[in-house]
């Protein structure tokens, strides 16, 4: 592990040279977002840790590192406790550290690139002297950094997005308006790609291309993102109203927002942003992304290109269900392999643009680890009689697939206990498929719902019930999900949300049953005011042998039949005759 | 009305006086709660409205009044329209009007006893310039004002209260040690009346004795209470670890603070506490009321005491349903004459201390108007063949009930819609009653299962599905509701909660079925974590008449026929003969 204490020497050298005392490292890109570019990968550059969460906080004679409770030992395993305390991030935080090891007037640095107001909110409110550098230590130290990604932006046609550009800067900039906002800066690439009508191949799953904007209140927009990225063809889809320019001219259009009030995202955006506009003698009003709201909310033709790229992603879903099904549990078939016969027939559906995630193929104890990924060194068997765990995702040009499903592999039956479980999840996923709603409520309102039957033998878990899923963009999309801890922002007609309550015993298996759902005005001749529903966008068969049918009520069995006579009539007919026989006998009535 | 305008100008000429140029007058007293004795109804003297919830502004040529949706025509009937624009407090709220009405630099008034923190940063946000008057202008004017409320504080037994004072007083203690606070303000007289062990008889329905205390982190108590209200027996029962003074001693004891940590609850208190001991040099530390959460959780013996107040009280409810049942739809019974028969065999049962709300009492369309109170002018006769809502309380020694049933007048079945109608609101009922939770779920989160059988046909009602409730105190008790607006403090072992869904058909009829709910932990063998259950205190029957059996489920059948049963094995036995023969074909399983 010397790399790493070389790494950790070069990067105090370079504090040192720049008069700090400490520097704090967050798993983060310019964008904040889920997932970071090779370029961006200061964290596992420095530390060796690879989790999608965590900081690491370098003092003159002292360093941690933190992640949450999903990586506490993947922290442990990959970093060197010579070099880093390892500590849990909610338990002590890195202000808190830095406050007990830190000289009371130390200096500590932060990269304004990567760290969002809010965030760094938390820092000097611990009563810590945070100074923002100018350029950051660790690409100083890190020689060899990759360049930043450079992949090629693309229009997405009309036929898929269904609103122009134009449209759309125009209903953003009357809301600007309406706010007496000048402009607002988007730094989410999600926000980026929906604006613009844009899509690229910068990080892996989600088809961004990175960059930032200005979008003024006349309507009119900057983008600032390497032109090379850009063809002729892509200049032309942006149209006259929209000026492209290297990051680099970024400070000179704030600076032109003197005297003007510009909207800001603190929690979201690098407070870079902020702190140059105020330089620049601007006004900054903090607001959400204008974007998140619109962008979550699905128009049509989204909603017809959700469906049928649901549709298709589900010929192959159900493909790779039969063929696990008829492969039986030979002991031939590993976690890999079967991840891998399901990409593959992904692979050969129309306009495939990857997996939406990577997939998490989990047999057994291994389906109990809520965010497994399976490697070379965990790689196991399916075996007979035991539970499976499928959780994976596509993109395609007219949508965003997400979909669980679990699956007992036999040849015995299941034990009853699993089929208490797993019949209790289903109860839960139906309560949220079934349930109506009036406007305003909440994911926090409706979450409870799919955890009442398991709450009722003690038992929960530990995860939210879903998330908001992206229009050929981001698997995880804001601002709505289905949780207890839920953003009080209400669900709307047209945003897309996964439904997927879960059970895991650990060490021995998990259980999720996951579809997408797309929300409707409900019409309800007399209704008092306006409600809202759910359309169940996948479609796959549940494993019959994980169901216990005396645990339905009428209503539940009503609703597993029609969803399953609708799988049949709506699947079946893209499937060859054996895997349709097979599904036919999947989606037998209850 | 020109009472009202003598009143105005008397007002106006007291603000001239003092140099202001405007007014707020809150509908509070000084412990800012939702009773308030005659002596501190400034607002009512001033405007005559007597709605529990407004505000007035006076400016020197125009004044405003403020109330919510509730009492919007209530406003428009008691005030006089030439003296008072009448104003909707959530679509305009007073510190907008007053912008909008005041010149830019105006000096407007407000009283510091009569307003929190929070609720002067509403105006005070709005960017006014609000000055804190020394003495009350409109008390200056209100010459005939009555005096404050001497009722005798007693001592409430520790066979009722569970915990001595002295125990609690060192809990509290220990509670800001560990906060490394110095001592706390209370303010609350239900935080009085649970500290001290007294109950006292200020205000209507609930036993307060009002007053104001110092705790600090030894122990050692302040009581601020007018000594005349203190006989000999109760400043024993005090003990000597609380000292006694008039209201008068207490800007002296807030001096005596200086230098210390000071908890106020900024959004409970009257921001003349945060004010005087910042000008004393003391440090306030934002906090909640220290006893909120202990006080809401019942201990064993105030447990026991519920269970016997409502066994106790449902007798009373009982003999009164059946008295209902045999005087029959002969339209001789009113709206009124229910309720008072109700009091008067509530008064028969051993221990009554009187209502704890005023009854509300609603015959078809009145049922309909959720906080309706019956008057002279809207008395009107219970008829045949409709809906009779009644919601009533009592408070006992040992404890404090609340308790809404919905009856079918007969003779003639009731219409399909109606037990439809009924039949949803008791599945919801139902669904809390029966829910099962972990430890940390929250009010928000439960709410929805009150609704779900509503929802699923596009009706919902427009309140919260359940409060908290005192142990011999408030009906109304924080911190904890169940309601999509509920706080996030979770719902724990101990609490008192009503369980009372609904549904109003606004002019026609209206539904509302509540019982009583004590949160006990859960026993489930192999449970996960820790969970909790409620044990329902409330013991009457709900109308057979207004249920449709072929709506609920087998366990919903099931959960009504046990509590049916219970209700008759334990409140029969205290019933006579042909109350007892009707409670048993009430009680017949379905």
């Amino acid at each position: 592990m010397s790399i790493y204490s070389d790494r950790l020497t070069a990067v105090r050298a370079e504090l040192a040279r720049q008069g700090l005392d400490g520097f704090i490292v967050p798993r983060a890109d310019e964008h904040l977002g889920e997932y970071v570019p090779p370029f961006a990968e200061r964290l596992a550059w420095l530390t060796g840790f690879t989790g999608s969460a965590g900081m690491a906080v370098v003092l003159a004679d002292k360093a941690a590192v933190f992640t949450d409770g999903r990586y506490v030992l993947q922290l442990a395993a990959q970093t060197d406790a010579s070099l880093w305390e390892r500590r849990h991030i909610t338990d002590e935080p890195a202000p808190d550290w830095i406050a007990a090891h830190a000289g009371p007037s130390a200096r500590i640095g932060y990269d304004p690139w990567l760290t969002s107001q809010e965030a760094l909110a938390r820092f000097t409110d611990a009563g810590l002297a945070m100074e923002s550098v100018g350029a950051n230590p660790v690409d100083a130290a890190w020689t060899d950094r990759p360049p930043p990604p450079q992949h090629p932006a693309v229009p997405q046609s009309l036929d898929y997005a269904g609103r122009s550009a134009a449209e759309k800067r125009s209903d953003i900039g009357r809301m600007l308006q309406q706010a007496k906002q000048d402009a607002a800066i988007i730094t989410d690439p999600a926000s980026l790609a929906w604006l613009f009508n844009i899509r690229g191949g910068d990080v892996p799953f989600t088809p961004f291309a990175l960059g930032f904007a200005l979008i003024h209140a006349d309507a009119s927009a900057e983008l600032f993102m390497d032109p090379g990225k850009l063809a002729d063809e892509t200049r032309r889809w942006l149209g006259n109203e929209v000026s492209v320019a290297s990051r680099s001219a970024l400070q000179a259009s704030l600076e032109r927002l003197k005297g003007r009030r510009v909207r800001v995202d603190s929690a979201n955006s690098p407070v870079w942003f902020a702190q140059r506009l105020r330089a620049a003698g601007a006004v900054v009003v903090e607001g959400a992304d204008p974007c998140l709201l619109p962008k979550a909310c699905k128009n049509a033709t989204e909603q017809q290109g959700a469906r049928n790229a649901h549709l298709r992603d589900a010929v192959a879903v159900c493909r790779f269900l039969h063929w696990l099904a008829s492969a039986g549990p030979t002991g031939d078939e590993t976690e890999m392999s079967a991840a891998s016969h399901l990409l593959g027939v992904r692979e050969a559906v129309a306009d495939f643009r990857g997996e939406s995630f990577p997939a998490i193929s989990g047999a057994g104890e291994h389906g109990a680890i809520i965010h497994y990924r399976v490697t070379e060194g965990t790689n196991r068997p399916i075996r007979a009689n035991e539970v499976y765990l499928i959780d994976s995702g596509a993109q395609y040009r007219d949508g965003t697939t997400d979909i669980t499903r679990t699956i007992w592999t036999g040849p015995d039956p299941a034990p009853d206990e699993i089929r208490d479980r797993a019949t209790r999840v289903l109860k839960g996923h139906i309560a949220i498929a079934t349930t109506v709603f009036p406007t305003g409520t909440t994911g926090a309102h409706l979450d409870a719902f799919a955890r009442r039957a398991l709450w009722q033998v003690g038992l929960d878990y530990d995860h939210g019930t879903g998330h908001g899923v992206g229009s050929y963009l981001s698997v995880h999309e804001g601002p709505v999900s289905l949780s207890r801890l839920a953003r009080p922002v209400a669900i709307a007609a047209g945003m897309i949300l996964s439904n997927e309550p879960g059970f895991y015993l650990p060490s021995q298996y998990g259980i999720r049953l996951e579809n997408l759902l797309l929300v409707q005005t409900a019409e309800i001749a007399g209704a008092s005011k306006p409600f809202l529903r759910f359309e169940t966008l996948t479609l796959a068969p549940f494993d019959a042998a994980l169901i216990a049918p005396e645990l339905l009520d009428d209503s539940e069995r009503g609703w597993l039949n029609a969803y399953h006579a609708r799988v049949l009539a709506e699947v079946g007919p893209a499937l060859p005759t054996d895997a349709r026989d097979w599904l036919a006998r999947c989606c037998a009535g209850l």
